[in-house]
């Protein structure tokens, strides 16, 4: 028996090389990285104790709830905890923070983290209302905490929120971008979101990073809240570029909303498929004119069909 | 040794606290709770049925088919029947339904369900030859049953619709959420739909409860046909308050078309990113007048750059 | 015991006579058939070959690269090889092709396949540097790579149009409906894209089949690249039909863009929610003019409310 080179050595050469040849796309290192699937995990985790007895797999009686939540809580401390600390070690300030305070930051963050679970149990609370309250199509708080996908990406982002406010690195833009494949709903985790917040149907809705978001709002499909500037990329980093939504607002399907300086009133409604870059006062309504609309004999072809 | 109370304790006791103050968030019974995982898993036996040979692992061979579908039909029976109970045992009126009454009830409902499988695959030939039909990137139906999200909806939302129908809660809005988080495609199981039905690309269509869909009708990605209403929310609740179409309609990308007094009649072609929210009479095509568009030099900014 | 026959050989006959009147959405034989799970599992063994280090699930250090490359480039070697001579073998003209003759194309297309992936990484590497020039939400090159949706579009993209290219059928599309279901984003695998494109969140993107992209481009979420055409479905197989666009063109969220004769020269910007069915010259700005909005009263009930 010969254990001679075979075919794929050229191949795997050239591969070798082009790490090389471009470090930034290649990452070797003695140090851990991130497990995406356990993040998910806790994600989930996390989830259950929220809504318990919602997405268990088994059912949940109230006499056992301690022990499900001790399980549930031993194993997130100990998981997102290690998790917290590799990302940490990420950062260029720390590349040469020792791996025990790496672990005692983390720890503290997640200490801290998991003491908001009441409180985040105040503002879910709230959010499942809004949901009943606002949708004829909901038959059942129950319906929504199982199935809707809006309840999914604001229960990721209100956790993703909390590690953001911490300065986790990666991990909340991982939990969000997880929510974000799901749902269509893409979150940043550094927006700000107040209570009684409603999303319903939701694909496409984009939610940037400096947004702020007050109680009492709802958004519908295909809404984006984005930055707007006459500048570029990184040279905005940390600018307020997105806009600022007072309370009982309702921006309808379709519609983007932008920049840093648009301040949405109270009670304000915005109608679907409408281009808003201004302020608008507290208590009026706006909508585009909706367009005039050319019918014709099917014969005739405007500008065509558009077909794929 | 010592079973010591760790520091975890209080945070457990808080979290206890808050599912007493929020009950509605909170499910602790002695009731078996829906199976989410394993309503997946039946959907796909139900896709495997519906179009043998192309989902399975391994080829399937003409003169085993029988055995195939028997094992299939065997596991969807019996996993279906106890989740629909589940289910039905949620519902209000049903709160203290003995066992048997529920198990029966949903023995009739899976029974009546499995007996529509060979007219679920009279429809889906129909959408798979539409597809074909409608979009020159089709290189064969082979292809669209492999990999078409539009039929992975159509299809999830054609199982769902029967047992919609036979007031089943819960797992119709399940399985097309499912849907909905794989393709972008959220159709309201309560929705009617004939036909030849083709939605193509599909992310961000929203179809909602009360839709009515005639035969020969397409889709294309970003269409809402939703709920217009002077009322709020639950008030709502049975309404028709969701467009009608006729039959041959199409409509296209990013198009909104509102109100359950809205009728779009037959052979009707409303162009792209359009909104409409009144009647369209039959054989007109309608579309919005494409905006005037501003050219200008690349250094002035007339509203600056939308950025993130 | 007795095997008594049961209730479901009713259904059971029946179901299999449907298999006969629609042989169409039924597929026995005797060949194998494509494995998607697998299919999925060899698109990310490529993608940790091309960002290496990023994805696995243990540390990777430099001096075991070696070996982790040789391993996933067998593993490829083998399953895409057979996978490839079964898609090969379900085209029409190669009904009666000898499995050896299949099994020999595959493996020379296969190995043409991986001769290109330091090619690859360097158009990769050039999209990450675009998305991070970009995005001021973007804290470091890792975060894009770990978390971008718009980056595992791109990625499955370049990889699915080096199979496309070779004509291999059906994989392609596999292959990038995945990237679509994960992301929202449904680039089609014979679109042509130059380097440095970038793709910000993305949920809702179109880009079609004979699509050509220059370098330098950013596309928005809700864009559609689109066909647009006087004839039919079927019939405009292999036409030109969706748009060309040259270097450095931004596109902002929630335009259309159509037709295979329109063509966006170099150094345009369109702004959102534009209708372009014609073509722009280069060094041009163009914008829809924002829609004159109605501000009334709270009270005042225009077209009311659109409400689910």
């Amino acid at each position: 028996m010969e254990f001679t080179r075979n075919n794929s050595d050229k191949l795997i050469e050239e591969i070798l090389q082009s790490y090389q040849d471009h470090p930034e796309s290649t990452r070797f290192s003695g140090k851990n990285i991130l497990n995406r699937e356990l993040l998910i995990d806790i994600l989930y985790k996390i989830r259950e104790i929220l809504f318990p007895g919602f997405y268990d797999k088994n059912r949940v009686r109230a006499e056992y709830a301690r022990y499900l939540v001790g399980e549930k809580i031993e194993f997130i401390q100990y998981n997102l905890t290690k998790q917290v600390s590799i990302a940490l070690g990420t950062q260029d300030l720390c590349e040469e923070c020792p791996r025990s305070v790496l672990m005692h930051k983390a720890e503290t963050i997640v200490d801290e983290f998991l003491k908001q679970i009441p409180a985040l149990r105040e503002y879910l609370a709230t959010d499942v209302q809004a949901a009943f309250d606002g949708d004829p199509a909901a038959y059942s708080t129950d319906e929504i905490i199982l199935s809707y996908p809006g309840l999914m990406a604001i229960t990721t982002y209100r956790i993703a929120h909390e590690l953001w406010r911490r300065q986790v690195p990666l991990i909340p833009r991982i939990l969000s971008e997880h929510a974000h494949s799901l749902t269509g709903i893409d979150i940043h985790p550094g927006a700000t979101i107040g209570r009684y917040f409603f999303i319903d149907h939701g694909t496409g809705i984009v939610i940037g990073e400096t947004t702020e978001i007050g109680d009492n709002v709802k958004i519908y499909q295909g809404v984006t809240l984005g930055g707007l500037s006459t500048r570029k990329g990184q040279g905005l980093k940390g600018v307020k570029r997105h806009p600022t939504l007072g309370n009982h607002v309702t921006v309808y399907s379709g519609t983007t909303v932008l920049g840093g300086e648009t301040i949405i009133g109270d009670n304000v409604t915005i109608g679907g498929n409408t281009f808003v870059i201004h302020s608008i006062p507290a208590d009026t309504r706006v909508s585009a004119r909706p367009p005039e609309l050319e019918l014709s004999s099917g014969l005739k072809e405007d500008y065509g069909d558009v077909i794929d």
